[in-house]
């Protein structure tokens, strides 16, 4: 199932991409006038949190308003609605794993990958949407950055899990745009600040449930600038895999339902690049990750 | 106004602490039996977000208890309530300020002290409240020490906020224990996971009002491990002041009511003495800040 977040009419809803279609399933409506369900939960968000329950209650809606005689009109076309994140606020940061791909370990200057995980946040308040423009902050950078990644949506709460565990606390993926101000990020030493400007963490379209993703670690990442492809990995190049992530962040800090693990970015990053070329206002980056999307994303 | 927050008979409620009585007003009992207000909020958190008539309202609960016949029953000792932190969950992670003051920085092996200010974060999944146990967590570390720290509580949501507006957006003052996992803080680079296992923050045990501080620069940090003093310090020492850290912060992230940062440590930690010391079971560490109090904990 691909679930999205948007906005339509002014009322913020979610539901399940229509298959083959350009729209969206608009549950809340679904529920609203057919009242198929004693309750549904308000997001995404929350649904994650009731547990596995959640996907079979959308599946419940959607086979309810196939039933209806006017299908079309529980549908939003993507043209008549705004995206927002999937998850549009987090329930703690954004947890980011650096240099987990060795080509871009290497084109960052490190002589070598680091051993063991480095973990960083990015605020919440930087989550940003699907074809939401995002501010080039001119005002503090010159060097603003991106970074194509798988993201990981957690299920359920645990601690300590164990690596063969790792898939039952999975809910999801979804693609992220890592935006960094590179020149930030080195003046302050701990990469927080120059991670979390306003904007600086789009996330989506779609949050793909694990069901639909037979293996996280073979899917190509495309990040393309302006139309010109910029990096080009796949997750199987991975240092520290999805399951070792969860493994390792779990040792020491408690994952809860509806966290995002953003998994680091393969090589061809702005930086890297000789001489480095960082973002500018206009320019347009598009991150697709085979079987979840394509993230666009106008920088202004 | 020393507001804290408190389990007793199974219900969490916050409320002010009694003058000169080791109790606290219990505002939630107050408002459901004499219905002083229309509405009244359920959180210290969900107080600071309706803004500074929060503190209005609360004035307004505790004037109708002593003009009750038995103003006793809305009060309960310190001695039947489970103290809980005041903001049990802060909207992000905690932020902290790295090496804000010399002689920690110096201590810590530094040269100097950073010139730009140094950002990480704690996952909210840490904090713990006074006189809560604190796991050693054994199993992952054995370098497990103590930074004693004022906490500045954000009142408002703010972007770019001038040093001279930086009060304006503060709503009071606690203290934090930013307990480290030191070998975890460098083997991992990052500081987030060596910040951020189950208990490794404690805060507490009031959250005291702004107007009660003349002057948070003019504060003296006292850190006791078992009754022995080992970190003395004074809010004066800090490299990045507290309208500093507000204005530097605020330049790359969006605050918001019920943000903590925590403003650094002074000299004097585990990992500073000859040789290191660590904390271990059965240690007690109790950290004081003149006018807020002293928050307890003890290792286990």
């Amino acid at each position: 199932m691909k679930l999205l977040t948007f906005q339509h009419d002014g009322n913020v809803c979610f539901g399940p991409k229509v298959k083959k279609e350009e729209a969206v399933w608009d549950v809340c409506q679904i529920q609203d006038e057919l009242n198929v369900l004693p309750s549904f939960p308000s997001t995404i968000l929350k649904g994650i949190e009731m547990g596995f329950d959640f996907l079979e209650q959308v599946r419940k809606l959607v086979d309810a308003a196939n039933k209806d005689e006017n299908p079309a009109r529980f549908k939003r076309s993507f043209q008549e609605i705004e995206w927002l994140s999937p998850i549009p606020r987090t329930p703690k940061n954004i947890l980011c794993v650096g240099k987990n791909y060795n080509d871009h370990a290497k084109e960052m200057g490190a002589a070598s990958a680091p051993e063991d995980i480095v973990v960083f946040t990015k605020s919440p308040t930087s989550i940003a949407a699907h074809d939401q423009e995002i501010p080039v902050h001119a005002d503090v950078t010159s060097n603003l950055d991106y970074e194509g990644e798988l993201a990981v949506v957690i299920g359920k709460t645990g601690r300590n899990i164990p690596k063969k565990m790792a898939y039952d606390y999975i809910f999801g993926y979804t693609i992220a745009n890592d935006v960094t101000a590179r020149d930030l990020q080195s003046k302050h030493q701990q990469y927080f600040l120059g991670k979390s400007l306003d904007g600086s963490c789009p996330m989506g379209p779609y949050l793909v449930t694990k069901e639909e993703i037979a293996d996280p670690q073979k899917l190509t990442v495309v990040t393309k600038v302006n139309g010109e492809v910029r990096q080009n990995g796949s997750t199987e190049d991975m240092i520290f895999k999805v399951e070792d992530l969860i493994a390792e962040i779990s040792k020491y800090v408690t994952l809860e339902p509806g966290d995002v693990i953003l998994t680091g970015t393969p090589a061809g990053v702005g930086k890297g690049m000789k001489p480095p070329t960082f973002l500018k206002a206009g320019d347009t980056v598009k991150v697709s990750i085979e079987g979840i999307g394509t993230l666009s994303n106008t920088f202004v």
